[in-house]
């Protein structure tokens, strides 16, 4: 039956993708290829194009990255509006998304306005913190630790109390608030069970072991900050 | 050069295999093969097993799952004096580990006996609750909400402080404690803001969407409950 298929393809490496992503890929009529600027291009699309047949049709579409909700919400239902009626017609859609399309995805607001009208399927996908954890030999957590995925794009004012739980961290967008994250860490004995990824996985990545190392002008926005504090 | 690789299969569907994990199985001498019960079957090779070459020479070891730390970490260390002088010698090890292999894995104790005399890699793995959330339809978390991946292995006493905080949860583990992780979620209007999964993705699963319509007598070990309380 026609529907639209999310499709994680991992945070970078084309080799993270599964079995299952590739051959969705196989399946699709059409592509749909979100792109953070106008004009721009898909980073996901670098990632998956080898496995993308040539017949498929490919339609790119800019997803606003903004802090206006408001105005998010309505590109998005847009572009949502434009593919309803091509799955009502029997095309089934793949949205390849970075990552995994259930964490901190646009695929999430997208699955909202098309799951009304059809069919959806989702595929997960490698998570960027994952792929990093791997690569850089850092157990993420053990036994009965809570491991906390917090996205710093707010003011920070939940991160003490999770601090006081003792729980390891995946501190995403550091960039912005790189020097108050710091502060935190540091303040509770974490300086040296971090990994500092910035732009990881690409040909200008940047990794540290230790807080006191990083030299802020070297990071991206896309900054990660891994925390065991068993580490 | 010879090392040990721990490779991520994913949580059970033989299709969430990445690429990089079936390259990884085509490239070793020595498959180490956990089983969580002496004598038992090793869930992970039923996971790979259709991508692990023939003459690839298969060892498989009791990794004991017990509350006593002493006791699982003298048998894992046994288990490393054993695979270090294979690797001195020349072979390449894999050791396949359900989910990812970073994220409350056996493999995160031997990797850290293995890697004090011989190289390590990690290929990461689709995690559990990923591949629950995308086969459920169930967006783990968006904008600036924390996500917190909580094992219902201790007395529960983080959870009040991480639902204070308006996360969203993976709860992972939940069985011995689903009456007493019900009651607090219900507590915080999160009734109906749930997947409940038990032996996702076997032929035993149990899917719920509501806590209230949870019967315990059909939950197993391996029941995860995911929270979105924007859902």
């Amino acid at each position: 039956m026609a529907k639209l298929i999310g499709i994680g393809v991992g945070p970078g490496d084309p080799e993270l993708l599964t079995l299952k992503a590739i051959k969705a890929l196989k399946e699709i009529d059409i592509l749909l290829l979100p792109t953070g600027r106008a004009g721009g291009e898909s980073e996901a699309y670098g990632i998956a194009c080898n496995y993308i047949p040539e017949q498929v049709t490919q339609i790119k579409r800019h997803f606003p990255m903004t802090s206006n909700t408001v105005e998010m919400l309505g590109a998005i239902q847009e572009i949502a509006a434009e593919i309803i009626p091509m799955i009502q017609a029997g095309k089934t859609i793949g949205f390849i998304t970075l990552g995994d399309p259930m964490l901190y995805s646009t695929y999430g607001y997208l699955k909202k306005f098309v799951e009304l009208e059809c069919e959806v399927a989702t595929i997960p996908g490698i998570m960027s913190f994952g792929a990093i954890a791997s690569g850089t030999n850092h157990i993420l957590c053990e036994g009965d630790t809570p491991l906390v995925v917090y996205p710093c794009t707010d003011d920070l004012s939940r991160l003490d109390a999770l601090l006081a739980i003792g729980s390891a961290l995946v501190l995403m967008k550091v960039f912005r608030q790189f020097e108050g994250v710091k502060a935190k860490l540091i303040a509770n004995g974490l300086a040296d069970s971090c990994v500092i990824a910035s732009n990881y996985g690409k040909p200008n990545e940047v990794l540290y072991r230790s807080l006191e190392d990083v030299n802020p002008e070297n990071l991206s926005y896309f900054t990660t900050i891994l925390v065991n504090p068993k580490a």
